[in-house]
């Protein structure tokens, strides 16, 4: 799908440049690109070469270090500071929208995010501190509280002026009205105010009805409505109604798109904050607690076939079948339950449909049973030449995906109403009901019908 | 995390109206709904309910009928629709943006769709089939052609005037500029307008240096453009640089949401486009498949085991253990190759970092293994009191959890190199490697040290 990158090229060229240190070639160069690329050929550059290109961006062009810092992503970015010194840093970061910054400063190591933010105080910069009091994964973390307001006796030709005069204001598509108390009360457009004459008293022209989300809102709940009421921004409230920021459809995305990672990692047991930058030691350490909990539950699902290991010594073939069914019904789970998963994350499934969900996937989990327990009993009675092997690895096939797919279904319901992220957790759980009940169906029936296996 | 929701409350409500009958109080109570509200709620209806309403709407609220039906994605409105007359469809479709027209009529029956089409025509609609003549997952598929632009030969005041004119246009942020022959030359905002005299040519404050996409470009890549630079909509040009529509990021937004839903569906064996309202029979027709190549590679690792039968009819415990290597490797693969799927899907990961990525999988493939190892082995010592079998079992995990870190990153990276989706088709090939490499490392070592084993 991706055509060869035009910051490939690019990226060849700066570490070329930096090679032979010529300096002014390479400024004008990283000064021809987009912050946005220039994040991504940060990203590609050795750790040495990055901090070299990023102490030359500093010195000269210290506007243009911060705007790609702002791209960047919190943590490279809090990596990519965390040599420099602590005023270094606070300096810089007043070039940031303060919703940066917080995310930014969270990042740093401890003790050095307190200098700073010590620094950065005496620099009379509130709007940051008081941005990182709000909780993590809240609207007020991610709103940028410099949003523009306009006062709601001002007339049209007023509410212009007052926006000529205007600099810095994040995005200016909607504009909010607000009271002499400056508690919300309306929106209008910029093309509205250009529709009217400049005496109409601005309250004449605005909304009262107005969509906003208060600054405790989960993150995810304020990407769901920008997505689902089509907004290019949401005012962002106190519990007083006081207008006090504005989270813009960027930010949504951003949120967006880091909620579907974690959804995608953590059913596959990985932390949901763990990228391709993440140190390998730091990556093995969150990896390794979730393979130790599947490692107790292999131990589990072993100790279901040591009670059968005396059918085993009788019929070795056995051995050679079950993983089959456990494996089986492993992978018919997984399906189902990443339907589910990503239903209840897109808001698609909830306790009003989870019936016909659930009715849907036992139909499915039968007739995968049905179709696939055919086959292995066919493949098991050719390649063994004994029926009744077969007979048993085709029921024990059955019986397993419809529990794969009830459970499948059931597990991440049930996690769900505990308050549990079901992408977190669902995946032990199921793989070790597939696997011991996998195990035991086939061994199980094999031990009971035993005297009529082929030994 | 979701709070009991409003519209849990309207559902019931307007269940109830619909049983008694109430159609004055129903009408009433929709009518004070959101368009995307009411979308849920049609959702949660039974089919025959939301035939009902939605019958009501047409006939008593059209707008907001297809208000309503612009919000719910093209499949389920497609749904709504097919009962209708085409004459009554075609009507209807005029009311909705010629974007989501032409998705929702891509999902009629054929026949319906060129009746439909047809008479569309018949009406001048031309849009809508100009729209379906792109390809499917392109950026002429999901833009607006409605787009405002304005001649580079006007003054900002007669810009301003054109402006108080345009009715209908979706979203007038950005003011795209161009020449007499509508190429695009540049961009300027509703805000810059205000800022400068009635009588500056538009030419002088119009940014000439303008993001584009073209009408064939993967809508993946106006997604990542969009997000990557902060844009909230972008131009979309033919070939010869005219401006032929523009895409807003709410679009971005639903192209985003099924990105990350494809990517989580396909790592699990199902088919991108399944959702929660999928009927069960197509779901398990493009499930089937999927499973049913699964179960040929666990017979293939089957056969594996039916070669060392003759070690498992000496050492049963071989078989009780046998299954923790190749689960755990097959544990372990999933956490890598998610990791690897996903950073390569966010543009994280690309060939000039995916030797750094090999390194570190490599190391988290060896702790892991290890620690995996030592700790199996310590159990497998203590139940069957057999320090040897313990001592393969590790190895053979250790082997296994390297093999698992490194066909994790390769296979992925290899795939996306054939043009092959990794999300797709990696699974199988690593979970395969795995269970053959469990089953042939964990027996295989037993094999050769039979002797030392205890009977």
């Amino acid at each position: 799908m991706a055509a060869p990158r035009r910051s490939d090229v690019v990226l060849d060229s700066v570490k070329r440049l930096l090679r032979i240190g010529a300096t002014a070639n390479l400024l004008n160069l990283l000064q021809k690109q987009h912050p946005a690329d220039l994040a991504q050929i940060f990203d590609a550059l050795l750790d040495a070469e990055r901090s070299a290109v990023f102490s030359l961006l500093v010195e000269r062009q210290p506007k243009l270090a911060m705007e790609t810092i702002s791209e960047m992503g919190p943590e490279p970015a809090a990596q990519l500071l965390t040599g420099r010194s602590a005023d270094d840093i606070a300096s810089l970061l007043h070039e940031l929208p303060s919703d940066d910054a917080a995310a930014l400063i969270d990042y740093l190591p401890e003790e050095l995010s307190r200098e700073v933010l010590e620094l950065m105080r005496r620099r009379e910069s509130g709007q940051v501190e008081s941005l990182l009091e709000y909780g993590e994964q809240t609207a007020g973390r991610i709103m940028n509280p410099s949003v523009f307001a306009l006062n709601e006796d001002l007339t049209v030709g007023e509410a212009i002026t007052a926006l000529q005069g205007a600099r810095d204001v994040e995005m200016v598509f909607y504009l909010y009205v607000v009271d002499g108390r400056r508690h919300l009360v309306g929106v209008t457009s910029l093309r509205r105010l250009l529709l009217v004459s400049p005496e109409t008293p601005l309250k004449r022209i605005m909304t009262p009805d107005i969509i906003s989300v208060r600054v405790d809102t989960d993150q995810e709940e304020v990407a769901r409505q920008v997505a689902s009421y089509n907004l290019l921004a949401v005012p962002v409230v106190d519990e007083e109604n006081k207008l006090a920021g504005v989270v813009t459809v960027d930010d949504v995305i951003d949120v967006i798109k880091d909620e579907a990672t974690e959804d995608l990692l953590r059913l596959a047991g990985v932390s949901g904050d763990e990228r391709i930058a993440t140190p390998a030691g730091e990556a093995l350490r969150k990896r390794l607690p979730w393979l130790a909990v599947n490692l107790v539950t292999a131990f589990v699902a072993a100790s279901v076939v040591a009670l059968f290991e005396d059918t085993i010594s009788q019929v070795t073939a056995l051995a050679v079948f079950m993983p089959i069914v456990a494996g089986m019904g492993g992978n018919a789970a997984t399906q189902t339950l990443t339907v589910i998963v990503r239903g209840l994350a897109l808001g698609e499934l909830s306790w009003v449909n989870a019936r016909k969900a659930l009715a849907k996937e036992s139909l499915i989990g039968l007739g995968n049973g049905v179709a696939l327990g055919v086959a292995a009993a066919g493949v098991a009675w050719a390649t063994k030449r004994d029926p009744v092997l077969g007979l048993l690895l085709g029921m024990a096939m059955l019986c397993n995906m419809f529990v794969a797919a009830t459970s499948g279904t059931l597990v991440p319901l049930g996690l769900k109403a505990l308050k549990v992220d079901p992408a977190l957790a669902s995946s032990v759980f199921i793989t070790t009901f597939t696997d011991v009940l996998g195990f035991a169906s086939f061994l199980g029936l094999a031990t009971v019908f035993l005297k009529y296996l082929a030994r």
